[in-house]
């Protein structure tokens, strides 16, 4: 709630947040997260306290969770509307679309440039970072059910395999995403391109992997 | 060549960039790339001089890119094998083998645990680098001819199509190996898993994705 003076305290610690966060994507995007200091982050979103990061964010990992956790909550209003798509089918293609539509609909919608799959990509492969943000998303529950509507179309693959070609689609998506998006950000995607496009291209391909015989 | 009293000059500016190389792979996998200065190299290969990097490898790219042409050196001559094996196939998992096994083959060889395959990763991540490194791993003729040989069992696809696919197995294949890597590195890998397993699962998937319609 605004006062008529301005914000009030909670009010601006949200603002404050919020710049922060938009600071530190951009940040971790272009030159990656450790190249990039909680003071640059600071410096970025016009904080003159160079200490703002772990004021607001407890620390660096729980800005980065507080980032991967609001797209997320973002992406699972998009998967929700999905499911109720899928609901009941047998067809793994349903499902790979309830994986991979919400992602690419969310990146169209940050519109050009955004920075978000990049700094995913970022986190998925920091040493420290990538348990804690894989864990956070796995206990999503739109994500849950999206698994668990996929392995009932693939029951016939040993547990194993399953969770392997669960892990490469996860790489999958997430890499291919933040392809696209430096490509975008950078005036190199080819034409006739399109967020749809590459989760069409994307769904084929996975549709694929996950169905593919085990020898 | 050895003289009786010790290394020539040469000799030994080959062993300090071996050194070099060791300390840099360890580091880059270990933290990340952009987390490890030119200087902290220097250190962990034990050179007195911290501009070592630079006067060794020309730059700091220069570094990265002499990394990943000794690995690329290495598995040329494990891919040339597979391609004598699969010389004329007209199946796509013959020509999908030649694409991962060679990796498999040479973290396998490497022992445990190993760190090119993290490196790579972050590599292949990274917004400068990953042109690079990339670049040069296309001009290796034994790619190029794996490449070919795929490319004609697909001929039926749009060659955008078999672009992305392409690209796909490249982040598919890498960063698999990364993970693996890690979680070897780190004693956290499953029991009764192995390289040549791990190549077996990418193959099926590989082999799913590349044939996979498209809709």
């Amino acid at each position: 709630m605004s006062t008529a003076a301005g914000s009030t305290r909670p009010d601006r610690a949200a603002e404050t947040r919020q710049v922060i966060m938009a600071a530190a994507e951009r940040l971790f995007a272009e030159h990656g997260l450790s190249a990039v200091s909680s003071r640059q982050i600071a410096e970025a979103a016009g904080q003159r306290n160079v200490t703002a990061v772990s004021y607001h964010f407890g620390s660096r990992p729980g800005l980065v969770r507080a980032l991967m956790a609001r797209h997320g909550e973002q992406v699972d209003v998009l998967r929700e509307r999905h499911l109720r798509t899928a609901a009941g089918s047998t067809d793994v293609r349903d499902w790979v679309d309830c994986l991979v539509r919400p992602t690419s609909e969310h990146l169209a919608a940050l519109g050009t440039p955004s920075w978000h799959a990049r700094c995913a990509a970022q986190v998925m492969t920091d040493p420290t970072l990538r348990v804690l943000v894989i864990d956070e998303a796995l206990t999503r529950p739109p994500l849950t059910r999206t698994l668990e509507g996929l392995h009932r179309c693939l029951a016939h693959l040993p547990s194993q395999v399953l969770a392997e070609r669960g892990d490469m689609a996860r790489q999958l998506i997430v890499h291919t995403c933040a392809e696209r998006e430096r490509a975008l950000a950078e005036g190199t995607a080819p034409p006739h391109t399109s967020w749809e496009r590459t989760a069409g291209s994307l769904t084929d391909a996975l549709v694929g992997l996950f169905t593919a015989p085990v020898s």
